[in-house]
């Protein structure tokens, strides 16, 4: 079972301020009022109508500069390390992430984005709509980030994971 | 660029009670209670130390069944059709889902779950930790599911997507 794969393409491309790894927001919390811009491939753009009714979308994309996996990491919010899926760490076994951005505007087949915190030329590979409904939990433990979670407003990154 | 693809390998798979894609919940939250297991394959293990602190996960994975796409779609919780991005239907260009689900207890390889609103045999790409300082936005807009969403606990799935 391990050995099945999957292939995946790009639905789009977007263009943030962030060229290098280092410096970078860990998380859209971190990235309030950073502009960035989607563009999606002109083929998929009849799947964009209706989302500009949406104020939030997710965003799910590879970590496109990530060549290897790690399944111990120590990362940006703490000191001690931790397995890979008890973090958003990039080195992961499938170099995906996952952020909810603000949607500003959507002109045809672009998308002006608020609080990217991707690098520059991250390929997307899906959008989908945030809605509070159904992705808002009650009762939340957080483990490890109970001490640190707030300070990914301010946190940045560092090579560590280049 | 559209032409670069990606091969991702499942880091394991879901055990559920949903056998057929007809009447299944179409979101955690109309999922409520519902259990299933995440075995995750035992070379990812080590990844998995201190996920257990988490009480909710988000699993990403693949829609496994879908074998094509549809760039607009008449999604489960309304009369009227959207772009497949403005919803969480499953045929979409890249037929990836995301859900947040409860994590009961981990024992080695193996996550016990509630609200799993994935089909049995599911393979999961990532879980990452859910986590209200980083995941949950403030004044949300939902477009065209301000009517509909809260639907989302009762309603069933169909044929449609099959």
């Amino acid at each position: 079972m391990s050995d099945l794969t999957f292939t995946l393409r790009p639905i789009g491309v977007v263009q943030t301020p962030y060229q290098d790894i280092q410096n970078m927001p860990i998380q859209p919390k971190g990235a309030a009022g950073v502009r960035g811009k989607l563009v999606v491939h002109p083929e998929y753009m009849e799947g964009l109508v209706d989302l500009d009714g949406f104020s939030h979308i997710y965003l799910i994309y590879l970590f496109h500069q990530v060549r290897e996996m790690q399944l111990t990491v120590t990362p940006f919010l703490d000191k001690a390390s931790h397995g890979v899926f008890a973090t958003r760490a990039p080195k992961r076994p499938n170099p995906i992430g996952l952020s909810a951005v603000r949607l500003i505007k959507m002109t045809d087949n672009v998308l002006e984005l608020e609080n990217v915190d991707m690098l520059d030329g991250t390929p997307i590979l899906d959008i989908k709509p945030y809605v509070p409904a159904f992705d808002e939990q009650e009762d939340v433990r957080v483990g490890w980030l109970e001490k640190n979670g707030d300070k990914v407003r301010t946190k940045r990154s560092d090579k560590r994971f280049g």
